[in-house]
Protein backbone atom coordinates (compact mmCIF):
# COMPACT_ATOMS: atom_id res chain seq x y z
CA UNK A 1 0.00 0.00 0.00
CA UNK A 2 0.97 3.41 -0.86
CA UNK A 3 1.09 5.65 2.01
CA UNK A 4 -1.47 8.54 1.89
CA UNK A 5 -0.25 12.32 1.53
CA UNK A 6 -1.45 14.28 4.36
CA UNK A 7 -4.10 16.77 3.99
CA UNK A 8 -4.02 20.44 5.09
CA UNK A 9 -6.64 22.77 6.11
CA UNK A 10 -5.84 26.38 5.38
CA UNK A 11 -8.54 29.23 6.52
CA UNK A 12 -8.82 32.53 5.36
CA UNK A 13 -9.88 35.35 7.44
CA UNK A 14 -10.62 39.27 7.30
CA UNK A 15 -13.17 41.87 7.00
CA UNK A 16 -15.21 42.43 4.08
CA UNK A 17 -13.72 43.73 1.14
CA UNK A 18 -10.28 41.99 2.15
CA UNK A 19 -10.14 40.31 -1.35
CA UNK A 20 -9.91 36.88 0.68
CA UNK A 21 -12.36 35.22 -1.81
CA UNK A 22 -9.78 36.29 -4.87
CA UNK A 23 -7.06 34.85 -2.64
CA UNK A 24 -8.35 31.39 -2.34
CA UNK A 25 -9.57 31.32 -5.79
CA UNK A 26 -5.88 32.40 -6.50
CA UNK A 27 -3.87 30.15 -4.09
CA UNK A 28 -6.05 27.08 -5.56
CA UNK A 29 -5.33 27.69 -8.74
CA UNK A 30 -0.96 27.39 -7.84
CA UNK A 31 -1.28 24.15 -5.45
CA UNK A 32 -2.90 22.56 -8.48
CA UNK A 33 -0.69 23.97 -10.84
CA UNK A 34 2.35 22.75 -8.59
CA UNK A 35 0.12 19.11 -8.79
CA UNK A 36 -2.25 19.48 -5.52
CA UNK A 37 -5.51 18.27 -5.32
CA UNK A 38 -7.53 20.97 -3.80
CA UNK A 39 -10.95 21.61 -2.17
CA UNK A 40 -11.77 25.39 -2.24
CA UNK A 41 -15.05 26.25 0.27
CA UNK A 42 -16.41 28.51 2.34
CA UNK A 43 -18.52 29.49 5.50
CA UNK A 44 -21.21 29.78 6.10
CA UNK A 45 -22.36 27.24 3.74
CA UNK A 46 -19.49 24.47 2.25
CA UNK A 47 -22.00 21.53 2.22
CA UNK A 48 -25.62 20.75 0.94
CA UNK A 49 -27.10 20.89 4.15
CA UNK A 50 -24.93 24.12 5.15
CA UNK A 51 -26.05 25.96 2.70
CA UNK A 52 -29.88 25.22 3.79
CA UNK A 53 -29.09 26.87 7.05
CA UNK A 54 -27.12 29.44 5.55
CA UNK A 55 -30.08 30.32 3.62
CA UNK A 56 -32.16 30.57 6.91
CA UNK A 57 -29.30 32.63 8.84
CA UNK A 58 -28.52 35.17 6.46
CA UNK A 59 -32.09 36.22 4.11
CA UNK A 60 -34.80 37.97 6.07
CA UNK A 61 -35.22 39.99 8.63
CA UNK A 62 -31.81 41.52 10.39
CA UNK A 63 -33.29 40.73 14.07
CA UNK A 64 -35.19 37.52 12.75
CA UNK A 65 -32.50 35.52 14.97
CA UNK A 66 -30.89 36.14 18.52
CA UNK A 67 -27.26 36.40 18.95
CA UNK A 68 -27.27 32.96 20.65
CA UNK A 69 -29.71 30.92 18.31
CA UNK A 70 -27.43 32.36 15.40
CA UNK A 71 -24.39 30.67 16.73
CA UNK A 72 -26.07 28.24 17.12
CA UNK A 73 -27.18 27.93 13.40
CA UNK A 74 -23.62 28.60 12.49
CA UNK A 75 -22.59 25.71 14.77
CA UNK A 76 -24.50 23.25 12.85
CA UNK A 77 -23.63 24.47 9.79
CA UNK A 78 -20.36 24.22 10.70
CA UNK A 79 -20.28 20.45 11.86
CA UNK A 80 -22.01 19.74 8.52
CA UNK A 81 -19.81 21.78 5.91
CA UNK A 82 -16.90 19.81 8.71
CA UNK A 83 -18.34 16.24 8.39
CA UNK A 84 -19.19 16.34 4.54
CA UNK A 85 -16.85 18.43 2.76
CA UNK A 86 -13.84 19.29 5.28
CA UNK A 87 -12.57 15.51 7.46
CA UNK A 88 -13.59 13.99 4.22
CA UNK A 89 -11.14 15.63 1.85
CA UNK A 90 -8.18 15.77 4.66
CA UNK A 91 -8.84 12.18 4.99
CA UNK A 92 -8.29 11.84 0.84
CA UNK A 93 -5.00 14.00 1.40
CA UNK A 94 -6.37 16.87 0.13
CA UNK A 95 -5.77 20.22 0.81
CA UNK A 96 -9.13 22.01 2.04
CA UNK A 97 -8.76 25.95 1.61
CA UNK A 98 -12.06 27.21 3.51
CA UNK A 99 -13.27 30.73 2.76
CA UNK A 100 -14.12 31.79 6.58
CA UNK A 101 -14.10 29.31 9.15
CA UNK A 102 -14.40 29.41 12.83
CA UNK A 103 -12.37 32.65 13.54
CA UNK A 104 -15.68 34.82 12.00
CA UNK A 105 -17.89 33.51 14.21
CA UNK A 106 -15.65 34.73 17.02
CA UNK A 107 -15.36 37.81 15.61
CA UNK A 108 -18.55 38.44 14.45
CA UNK A 109 -20.93 37.23 17.09
CA UNK A 110 -18.59 37.14 20.03
CA UNK A 111 -17.58 40.64 18.71
CA UNK A 112 -20.77 42.51 16.83
CA UNK A 113 -23.56 40.86 18.97
CA UNK A 114 -22.89 40.91 22.45
CA UNK A 115 -19.76 39.66 24.65
CA UNK A 116 -20.37 36.05 23.56
CA UNK A 117 -17.38 34.73 23.04
CA UNK A 118 -16.74 32.57 25.83
CA UNK A 119 -20.14 30.92 24.74
CA UNK A 120 -18.80 30.63 21.26
CA UNK A 121 -15.34 28.73 22.15
CA UNK A 122 -17.01 26.39 24.32
CA UNK A 123 -19.60 25.54 21.72
CA UNK A 124 -16.52 25.07 19.56
CA UNK A 125 -14.76 23.25 21.63
CA UNK A 126 -17.81 20.67 22.72
CA UNK A 127 -19.35 20.31 19.01
CA UNK A 128 -16.35 21.11 16.40
CA UNK A 129 -13.16 20.42 18.16
CA UNK A 130 -11.19 20.73 14.83
CA UNK A 131 -9.15 23.81 14.08
CA UNK A 132 -6.99 25.03 10.44
CA UNK A 133 -3.48 24.18 10.47
CA UNK A 134 -2.48 27.45 8.96
CA UNK A 135 -5.12 30.35 9.15
CA UNK A 136 -4.48 33.32 6.19
CA UNK A 137 -5.63 36.48 7.78
CA UNK A 138 -5.47 39.50 5.06
CA UNK A 139 -5.62 42.50 6.77
CA UNK A 140 -6.65 45.72 5.28
CA UNK A 141 -7.43 49.47 6.14
CA UNK A 142 -11.06 49.22 7.06
CA UNK A 143 -12.28 51.99 4.70
CA UNK A 144 -10.68 50.62 1.61
CA UNK A 145 -12.74 47.08 2.21
CA UNK A 146 -16.25 48.43 3.14
CA UNK A 147 -16.27 50.66 -0.45
CA UNK A 148 -15.33 47.08 -1.87
CA UNK A 149 -17.53 45.50 -0.13
CA UNK A 150 -20.52 47.66 -0.89
CA UNK A 151 -19.74 47.63 -4.42
CA UNK A 152 -20.73 43.78 -4.57
CA UNK A 153 -24.55 43.25 -4.17
CA UNK A 154 -26.39 40.47 -2.80
CA UNK A 155 -28.93 39.84 -1.02
CA UNK A 156 -26.80 38.29 2.14
CA UNK A 157 -26.75 42.10 3.09
CA UNK A 158 -26.63 41.84 6.64
CA UNK A 159 -22.67 42.00 8.09
CA UNK A 160 -21.68 44.52 5.23
CA UNK A 161 -24.81 46.39 6.38
CA UNK A 162 -23.53 47.07 10.18
CA UNK A 163 -20.38 50.26 8.12
CA UNK A 164 -16.99 51.01 8.98
CA UNK A 165 -16.96 51.45 12.94
CA UNK A 166 -17.67 47.79 13.04
CA UNK A 167 -14.95 47.14 10.49
CA UNK A 168 -12.37 48.57 12.16
CA UNK A 169 -13.50 46.67 15.64
CA UNK A 170 -13.71 43.76 13.44
CA UNK A 171 -10.09 44.56 12.14
CA UNK A 172 -8.71 45.12 15.42
CA UNK A 173 -10.53 41.86 16.51
CA UNK A 174 -8.57 39.83 14.14
CA UNK A 175 -5.60 40.76 14.71
CA UNK A 176 -6.08 39.82 18.26
CA UNK A 177 -7.15 36.62 17.10
CA UNK A 178 -4.17 36.18 15.20
CA UNK A 179 -1.96 37.62 18.18
CA UNK A 180 -3.87 35.21 20.41
CA UNK A 181 -2.94 31.89 17.82
CA UNK A 182 0.07 32.91 16.73
CA UNK A 183 1.02 29.36 15.92
CA UNK A 184 -1.93 28.87 13.68
CA UNK A 185 -1.71 32.56 12.33
CA UNK A 186 0.16 34.74 9.23
CA UNK A 187 -1.00 37.95 8.73
CA UNK A 188 -0.78 39.27 5.16
CA UNK A 189 -0.90 42.93 3.98
CA UNK A 190 -3.66 43.38 2.22
CA UNK A 191 -3.11 46.60 0.59
CA UNK A 192 -0.34 45.40 -1.74
CA UNK A 193 -1.84 44.16 -5.42
CA UNK A 194 -3.33 41.24 -6.00
CA UNK A 195 -0.12 39.38 -6.92
CA UNK A 196 2.07 40.48 -4.42
CA UNK A 197 -0.49 39.69 -1.46
CA UNK A 198 -1.25 35.88 -3.84
CA UNK A 199 3.23 36.53 -3.73
CA UNK A 200 2.74 36.32 0.11
CA UNK A 201 0.53 34.16 1.15
CA UNK A 202 2.35 31.14 -1.09
CA UNK A 203 5.46 32.11 0.73
CA UNK A 204 3.86 31.63 4.50
CA UNK A 205 1.66 28.32 3.09
CA UNK A 206 4.73 26.57 1.13
CA UNK A 207 6.44 25.39 4.54
CA UNK A 208 3.38 24.03 5.74
CA UNK A 209 2.84 22.11 2.81
CA UNK A 210 6.95 21.15 2.86
CA UNK A 211 6.09 20.30 6.79
CA UNK A 212 3.38 17.59 6.34
CA UNK B 1 -49.65 48.35 40.45
CA UNK B 2 -50.47 45.27 40.89
CA UNK B 3 -48.76 42.16 41.53
CA UNK B 4 -48.03 40.02 38.64
CA UNK B 5 -48.85 36.50 38.40
CA UNK B 6 -46.01 34.22 38.09
CA UNK B 7 -46.07 31.97 34.69
CA UNK B 8 -45.56 28.14 35.26
CA UNK B 9 -43.93 26.21 32.86
CA UNK B 10 -45.12 22.50 32.24
CA UNK B 11 -44.00 20.54 29.85
CA UNK B 12 -45.35 16.93 28.77
CA UNK B 13 -42.95 13.94 27.94
CA UNK B 14 -43.97 10.29 26.16
CA UNK B 15 -43.12 8.22 23.82
CA UNK B 16 -45.25 8.53 20.32
CA UNK B 17 -48.59 7.41 20.46
CA UNK B 18 -48.57 7.97 24.27
CA UNK B 19 -51.20 10.69 23.75
CA UNK B 20 -49.34 13.69 24.98
CA UNK B 21 -50.90 16.03 22.45
CA UNK B 22 -53.96 15.37 23.65
CA UNK B 23 -53.71 15.72 26.84
CA UNK B 24 -51.87 19.21 26.49
CA UNK B 25 -55.51 20.37 25.07
CA UNK B 26 -57.49 18.73 27.90
CA UNK B 27 -55.37 20.57 30.33
CA UNK B 28 -55.27 23.84 28.64
CA UNK B 29 -58.92 23.83 28.67
CA UNK B 30 -59.16 22.92 32.07
CA UNK B 31 -57.22 25.83 32.92
CA UNK B 32 -58.74 28.23 30.84
CA UNK B 33 -61.75 27.18 32.90
CA UNK B 34 -60.57 27.91 35.47
CA UNK B 35 -59.09 31.38 34.16
CA UNK B 36 -55.81 31.25 33.42
CA UNK B 37 -53.84 32.56 30.33
CA UNK B 38 -52.60 29.95 28.94
CA UNK B 39 -50.02 29.52 25.96
CA UNK B 40 -50.13 26.13 24.43
CA UNK B 41 -47.14 25.04 22.41
CA UNK B 42 -44.54 22.37 21.25
CA UNK B 43 -41.21 21.52 20.05
CA UNK B 44 -39.35 21.11 17.68
CA UNK B 45 -41.02 24.29 16.63
CA UNK B 46 -43.26 26.77 18.67
CA UNK B 47 -42.11 29.90 17.07
CA UNK B 48 -42.04 31.04 13.04
CA UNK B 49 -38.36 30.22 13.63
CA UNK B 50 -38.23 27.01 15.21
CA UNK B 51 -40.81 25.82 13.02
CA UNK B 52 -38.68 26.88 10.19
CA UNK B 53 -35.91 24.75 11.50
CA UNK B 54 -38.26 22.18 12.37
CA UNK B 55 -39.21 21.72 9.11
CA UNK B 56 -35.32 21.38 8.24
CA UNK B 57 -34.31 18.91 10.32
CA UNK B 58 -37.51 16.81 9.98
CA UNK B 59 -37.94 16.62 6.35
CA UNK B 60 -36.23 14.80 3.44
CA UNK B 61 -33.56 11.95 3.97
CA UNK B 62 -33.26 10.74 7.44
CA UNK B 63 -29.21 10.59 6.99
CA UNK B 64 -29.15 13.64 5.82
CA UNK B 65 -28.21 15.21 9.05
CA UNK B 66 -25.71 13.93 11.53
CA UNK B 67 -26.46 13.22 15.00
CA UNK B 68 -24.62 16.03 16.35
CA UNK B 69 -25.73 18.75 13.44
CA UNK B 70 -29.14 17.66 14.72
CA UNK B 71 -28.90 18.08 18.38
CA UNK B 72 -27.38 21.51 17.14
CA UNK B 73 -30.53 22.51 14.53
CA UNK B 74 -32.92 21.56 17.50
CA UNK B 75 -30.88 23.46 20.18
CA UNK B 76 -31.06 26.59 17.78
CA UNK B 77 -35.23 26.12 17.24
CA UNK B 78 -35.25 25.79 21.24
CA UNK B 79 -33.26 28.76 21.66
CA UNK B 80 -35.61 30.34 19.45
CA UNK B 81 -38.69 29.04 20.86
CA UNK B 82 -37.97 29.94 24.54
CA UNK B 83 -36.91 33.29 23.41
CA UNK B 84 -39.55 34.45 21.09
CA UNK B 85 -42.42 32.08 22.94
CA UNK B 86 -41.89 30.37 26.38
CA UNK B 87 -40.45 33.31 28.02
CA UNK B 88 -42.61 36.31 27.37
CA UNK B 89 -45.37 34.19 28.37
CA UNK B 90 -44.09 33.60 31.52
CA UNK B 91 -43.16 37.00 32.14
CA UNK B 92 -46.57 38.06 31.73
CA UNK B 93 -47.68 35.44 33.99
CA UNK B 94 -49.15 33.22 31.65
CA UNK B 95 -49.05 29.34 31.87
CA UNK B 96 -47.15 27.56 29.20
CA UNK B 97 -47.88 23.90 28.45
CA UNK B 98 -45.35 22.44 25.89
CA UNK B 99 -45.71 19.37 24.29
CA UNK B 100 -42.28 17.57 24.36
CA UNK B 101 -39.11 19.75 25.91
CA UNK B 102 -35.49 19.40 26.19
CA UNK B 103 -36.08 16.07 27.98
CA UNK B 104 -37.56 14.97 24.67
CA UNK B 105 -34.01 15.72 23.10
CA UNK B 106 -32.50 14.33 25.96
CA UNK B 107 -34.08 11.00 25.09
CA UNK B 108 -34.14 10.60 21.31
CA UNK B 109 -30.65 11.87 20.96
CA UNK B 110 -28.58 11.13 23.24
CA UNK B 111 -30.61 7.30 23.71
CA UNK B 112 -31.40 6.51 19.83
CA UNK B 113 -28.41 8.19 18.41
CA UNK B 114 -24.93 7.53 19.84
CA UNK B 115 -23.92 8.55 23.02
CA UNK B 116 -24.64 11.82 23.14
CA UNK B 117 -26.44 12.52 26.14
CA UNK B 118 -23.47 14.15 27.92
CA UNK B 119 -23.14 16.41 24.91
CA UNK B 120 -26.51 17.40 24.84
CA UNK B 121 -26.83 18.33 28.62
CA UNK B 122 -23.59 20.64 28.30
CA UNK B 123 -25.10 22.36 25.04
CA UNK B 124 -28.21 22.93 27.23
CA UNK B 125 -26.71 24.16 29.85
CA UNK B 126 -24.27 26.77 27.84
CA UNK B 127 -27.31 27.67 25.76
CA UNK B 128 -30.80 26.83 26.92
CA UNK B 129 -30.67 27.00 30.94
CA UNK B 130 -33.94 26.77 31.64
CA UNK B 131 -36.04 23.41 32.56
CA UNK B 132 -39.49 23.42 33.21
CA UNK B 133 -41.38 24.16 36.45
CA UNK B 134 -42.86 20.85 36.44
CA UNK B 135 -42.87 17.95 33.56
CA UNK B 136 -45.49 15.26 33.22
CA UNK B 137 -44.41 11.97 31.44
CA UNK B 138 -47.36 10.27 29.81
CA UNK B 139 -45.98 6.33 30.85
CA UNK B 140 -47.59 3.91 27.80
CA UNK B 141 -46.76 0.41 27.15
CA UNK B 142 -44.87 0.73 23.81
CA UNK B 143 -46.73 -1.52 21.59
CA UNK B 144 -50.02 0.44 22.07
CA UNK B 145 -48.29 3.89 21.53
CA UNK B 146 -46.68 2.71 18.43
CA UNK B 147 -49.83 1.16 16.76
CA UNK B 148 -51.40 4.84 17.86
CA UNK B 149 -48.83 7.01 16.37
CA UNK B 150 -48.54 4.89 12.74
CA UNK B 151 -52.25 5.12 13.29
CA UNK B 152 -51.73 9.10 12.31
CA UNK B 153 -50.25 10.07 8.60
CA UNK B 154 -47.86 13.05 8.35
CA UNK B 155 -44.79 13.68 6.43
CA UNK B 156 -42.24 13.79 9.61
CA UNK B 157 -42.23 10.17 9.95
CA UNK B 158 -38.52 10.00 10.89
CA UNK B 159 -38.73 9.10 14.71
CA UNK B 160 -41.91 6.78 14.38
CA UNK B 161 -40.13 4.66 11.59
CA UNK B 162 -37.42 3.45 14.18
CA UNK B 163 -40.49 0.90 15.20
CA UNK B 164 -40.98 -0.96 18.87
CA UNK B 165 -37.97 -1.79 20.56
CA UNK B 166 -36.49 1.89 20.16
CA UNK B 167 -39.72 2.56 21.36
CA UNK B 168 -39.47 0.16 25.00
CA UNK B 169 -35.67 1.83 24.54
CA UNK B 170 -37.82 5.09 24.97
CA UNK B 171 -39.99 4.34 27.84
CA UNK B 172 -37.03 2.99 29.68
CA UNK B 173 -34.76 6.16 29.30
CA UNK B 174 -38.29 8.65 29.76
CA UNK B 175 -38.70 6.39 33.44
CA UNK B 176 -34.85 7.02 33.89
CA UNK B 177 -35.05 10.38 33.55
CA UNK B 178 -37.97 10.90 35.74
CA UNK B 179 -35.90 8.94 38.33
CA UNK B 180 -32.98 11.33 37.52
CA UNK B 181 -35.14 14.47 38.04
CA UNK B 182 -37.79 13.60 40.82
CA UNK B 183 -38.55 17.67 41.83
CA UNK B 184 -39.73 18.28 38.13
CA UNK B 185 -41.17 14.92 36.65
CA UNK B 186 -44.11 13.11 37.44
CA UNK B 187 -45.52 9.95 35.77
CA UNK B 188 -48.85 9.62 35.04
CA UNK B 189 -50.12 5.73 33.69
CA UNK B 190 -51.57 6.33 29.92
CA UNK B 191 -53.30 3.17 29.75
CA UNK B 192 -56.48 4.12 31.59
CA UNK B 193 -59.00 6.17 29.78
CA UNK B 194 -58.33 9.78 28.44
CA UNK B 195 -60.68 11.24 31.07
CA UNK B 196 -59.13 9.34 33.87
CA UNK B 197 -55.61 10.53 32.67
CA UNK B 198 -56.54 13.89 32.12
CA UNK B 199 -57.97 14.13 36.32
CA UNK B 200 -54.43 12.45 37.05
CA UNK B 201 -52.58 15.18 35.34
CA UNK B 202 -54.56 18.42 36.69
CA UNK B 203 -54.31 16.76 40.47
CA UNK B 204 -50.49 17.10 39.63
CA UNK B 205 -50.64 20.60 38.37
CA UNK B 206 -52.56 22.03 40.80
CA UNK B 207 -50.47 22.17 43.51
CA UNK B 208 -47.77 23.67 41.57
CA UNK B 209 -50.37 26.55 40.30
CA UNK B 210 -51.57 26.89 43.71
CA UNK B 211 -47.71 27.07 45.14
CA UNK B 212 -46.98 29.93 42.74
Amino acid sequence: MSTAAKGLFISFEGIDGSGKSTQTKLLKDRLEADGHQVVLTREPGGSAGAEEIRALVLQGDPDRWSARTEILLFTAARRDHLERTILPALEAGKIVICDRFADSTRMYQGLSRGDLRGAVDQLHSLMIGVEPDVTVLIDMDPGEGLSRALSRNTVEERFEDFGESLQVAMRAGFLSLAAEFPDRFVTINGAQSIDAVAADVFAQVRPRLDAR
